[in-house]
């Protein structure tokens, strides 16, 4: 069985530097065998806001699946960054995806989050079998196009 | 004591199957000693998806709170699904509403949501007793009219 | 080390009285070592919502940041409340804060609600290290300003 790390090395992808909070608070906190994250953007090395502006209209809905993977990709160097070994993850219980959505998209917009869901799904395999939850919103926080939670049970 | 299935039945309500994904993720989850569900839409019999559009203009406040019934019974269908009988839920701990709302309903929307709490009382009784986290978006999707999630305590 | 109770009168802050909720829910719920508030409003003395309206429009930004203030406030008087002490917080494992938030702020909500951050991190010092979660609606319920959400772990 393949290692998260090995899947996502299969996948071509590299974990980015597990990006600060962009306000007063943590990018994480673990309480008993649960982690949780902070709403992760789509940066890539943790300093450009790569996908901006509505899924839909200034990005197209393509577009707005890769910022869901890239926000994603930062949830797990998170997770990385939080536990060391991302072989201490159970199970991914939960993500949460607040898209950036221009109005008129309603049948896209769960296509779009599976952007996250199903890099979750290649990189952790059944570990990665996950809740989900999903909020579309006219604007976001420094109109980033995406923002992704993970709630993770661990070892 | 009246079950939480004898209560439904008194209720005149019959649990409709415990609906699928709409995407790549899991209709549930347990860790430790919680349940989660992922948001539940208003389908009747698992299949049609019975309320859409805004509750306040193309939906009535009244057919927002049926909306609102109809995705709990289908959280409820899921927590039968997951654990076999619902006398193993000890708790629902937190219900999460997403509406559907036409601009202008700020004071009818936590009645609307309602609909889900009510019902949850009525048929867990003390173990029903919730909290709840409300959002109120000018779209939901698959343009339905709301969206429920159980947190759940079980033995 | 200071209290948590302390730090608040340092501050120059009284704890109003724990609102009840607004419609058929609890204000909150203890399952194992986690408590759960539902979404606090900023009332003053549980009776007058003081913040109402769009921050951005009807409300400036400082006035969103003290609203995020005063329903943090009373998020701390449900934990007080529900624990009796707030010594028995052992960790506030995340916030939620829904805002009601004119378009065109996308810079400035994050710092919004560093309103109800920034109280949290003042009370609780390290045990106030905290994930968050930020909304951003065109409108909320009862025209509140914000809404805001404590997790806690609990001794």
């Amino acid at each position: 069985m393949a290692t998260a790390e090995q899947r996502l090395a299969e996948l071509g992808l590299e974990l980015p530097p597990a990006p600060g909070a962009v306000a007063a608070y943590e990018p994480w906190v673990i309480t008993g065998t649960m982690l949780y994250t902070s709403g992760q953007l789509p940066w890539r090395d943790g300093k450009t806001l790569l996908f901006k502006g509505q899924i839909g209209a200034a990005l197209t809905l393509e577009q707005g699946t890769e910022a869901c993977q890239l926000a994603t990709l930062n949830c797990i160097a998170q997770l990385k960054s939080a536990l060391g070994d991302l072989e201490r993850v159970r199970r991914i219980v939960r993500i949460e995806g607040s898209l950036n959505m221009a109005p008129g998209h309603v049948m896209a917009s769960p296509k779009v989050l599976n952007g996250a869901s199903e890099l979750v799904n290649a990189v952790f395999g059944e570990r990665g079998r996950h809740t989900r939850m999903i909020y579309t919103f006219p604007e976001l926080p420094l109109d980033t196009a995406c923002l992704i939670v993970f709630w993770a049970e661990i070892a």
